[in-house]
């Protein structure tokens, strides 16, 4: 007998509501040995996007092996496909709307992808409203338990599956357009920008003038944190290779006013040069 | 040896306390085995209808011999009994308010009860205010891992056992009354009416007439939110089976002022008779 | 073949973001068969003494060969250590700034201490910012499948380990002066003295004086919340034996103005004398 897969889950449903925990029944019963491992289930509601790059961030540092689940689907109950993909040894379920798309590239690429439809997958009757309980969950679960993906639905051609782009920046002489991806529970501020981009545009010295919401902040860069003083601000690396704006022991989203979305601009430095 | 049963675990202790962490230590040092799935801690607190009706939607979905362990307990430390109830080949474990009592009915009724007070199961001392880790999670952790539930404290009888209603709806000729149940993630607003209810009271047609909060909204019936244009809204059938208010892409509950309790009546719409 | 230790996670990560998903990610592939508990994970951003606080009150819950992982970090990147901390058939891992030193003295106080820095353990290369994925969980993970905590790096003295304080009282004759230490979910207020202090105060009777926040309140002593009407205050011992501030069916934390490090006054009860 073959190890059961162990399963990372994502999705928008929150923790508030029985939507995660029922997920979770449904698993248990389809794949009883099939560890459950909760990634994130806050990722804002319907966010796409969002929900790709906290998929992405987890993908390389869990078992190779793994099932990757993702729901976020604005589209529940449309004709967006449901659908399972292949990359690496790992595989990856959820609807064809591009939640996926980051993490298969940072698996290594998309292989072969097929569209849930099997009645021995889905639950019968499914609910119009409820595809993570009907849909997902028992298809994420039947792979875990040694199920070839083949046998969830026919195949789809992977040049044709939905992707969202990764967050990106773009580079002037001198200046790197970027916006908030997110803030973080500390108030951590990351951009859609990373060390490289500043290179590229000529930023260098140890500090950076970051303007956002009509302000302009000079930040010196440092390696973490902690490397400032109490209620200072500071630009470093953060653990995805994003460039993130902090401060020290406060909330630099709430101090600088920032907030997802927000359009940045980040430039030399005047004293630093 | 036998495998350990999982247990399915629902309280109001919320995340932000330690108390749900707790509990899952004491279980895992019972029952080392044993695979506990947290249903959901967010009930609203000492909700026992909204606990009750949670564990109800999920009691079909997982492994049919799980043990529901529900800890939403206002009577802590009073004479209310702590209680294993035996339902098809699942085992209920909980306080005797009733919260376990629409999951019984849904896995095919209590069979047999008993009171928790064996002190082999029973933390020694038990506390008087955290009943969840000294008498709950103990008695659902030597159960998951093989114990008699008779052998858990004196056998109660089951007629005598507290019961909450399902929620329902009052029919009349024309007009369903009925209330809010609950809000999620998604503002949907999830009314104690279904279908039928619809059908009963001699209301047709593909719209509906919403009255709550003092404001009549007429929306059209659909299987899924997304079948009609952002913004619009629209009523379903949730997975539930009940009939559920929603705005597609937007917050039912802000746009509509519709909170948990709420009465709210529907009737025929008018444009659409 | 040894069996897997289970490990106990408590972190200030809270679960809106990714990290605690992470971590189990990271802690899946080194450790597939080890069970992770998720203690808490909002411990207040960086408040070490709450976070001591929680794992030290499931220390004698759990299974007693546990690995308890706690990451409350505020100087993650500089030079505290991490550090892993062996206390009876326990194994304690996080940063060296008091957060396992509470767990550790209910454990039966701390045997020896390493500091993490083999690469065989840490992430290769480390990032400056997320420890708890590159740094705590992976030796954790390993501490379970096995490891011999030697393995993780230099010893440390255990003398040299920082400590935080428990959280207790200043007794004088007829008053007991404490702190806030918490509020949970109920809006039950837990205090940072005992039964003990007040009897060592000459404290008697069936009712307190409770100062806080400008007011006094007499609340009478009682087994459980529900032993007064609903919307009555009461003083009660928690499950933990610190002295708690509740209000039956209400929130004492609201209607009396507490919050944590609030300063308290105990004192008789003139009616009750």
């Amino acid at each position: 007998m073959t190890e059961a897969r162990p399963i990372l889950f994502c999705s928008d449903y929150g923790l508030a509501d029985e939507f995660v925990g029922v997920c979770h029944a449904v698993m248990a019963r389809i794949a009883p040995e099939a560890r459950v491992i909760n990634l994130a289930h806050e990722v804002p509601p319907q966010d796409v996007a969002r929900g790709a790059m906290i998929l992405a961030s987890a993908a390389k540092f869990g078992p190779s092996h793994a099932v990757f689940l993702a729901i976020v689907d604005p589209g529940v109950g449309t004709e967006r496909r449901p659908v399972v993909v292949e990359a690496g040894d790992a595989t990856l379920v959820g609807p064809d709307n591009g939640v996926l798309s980051t993490a298969w590239e940072v698996l290594g690429g998309a292989k072969r992808a097929f569209r849930i439809s099997s009645s021995e997958v889905v639950l019968q009757p499914p609910s119009n409203t409820f595809h993570g309980r009907d849909v997902f969950a028992p298809a994420a679960a039947h792979l875990a338990a040694g199920m070839d993906p083949a046998k969830v639905g026919d195949e789809v051609e992977v040049e044709r599956l939905v992707r969202v782009e990764f967050p990106g920046a773009r580079i002037e002489v001198g200046y790197v357009h970027c916006k908030v991806i997110g803030v973080d529970r500390f108030g951590n501020v990351q951009l859609s920008a990373r060390p490289d981009d500043l290179d590229e545009a000529g930023i260098g010295g140890d500090a950076v003038e970051v303007r956002a919401s009509g302000h302009g902040h000079r930040l010196p860069r440092r390696r973490t944190f902690a490397e400032v003083d109490r209620g200072e601000g500071v630009i470093v690396m953060d653990s995805s290779g994003y460039l993130t704006v902090a401060i020290n022991h406060d909330r630099a989203s709430k101090k600088m006013g920032m907030r997802p979305g927000d359009h940045v601009v980040l430039a030399a430095s005047e004293t630093s040069e």
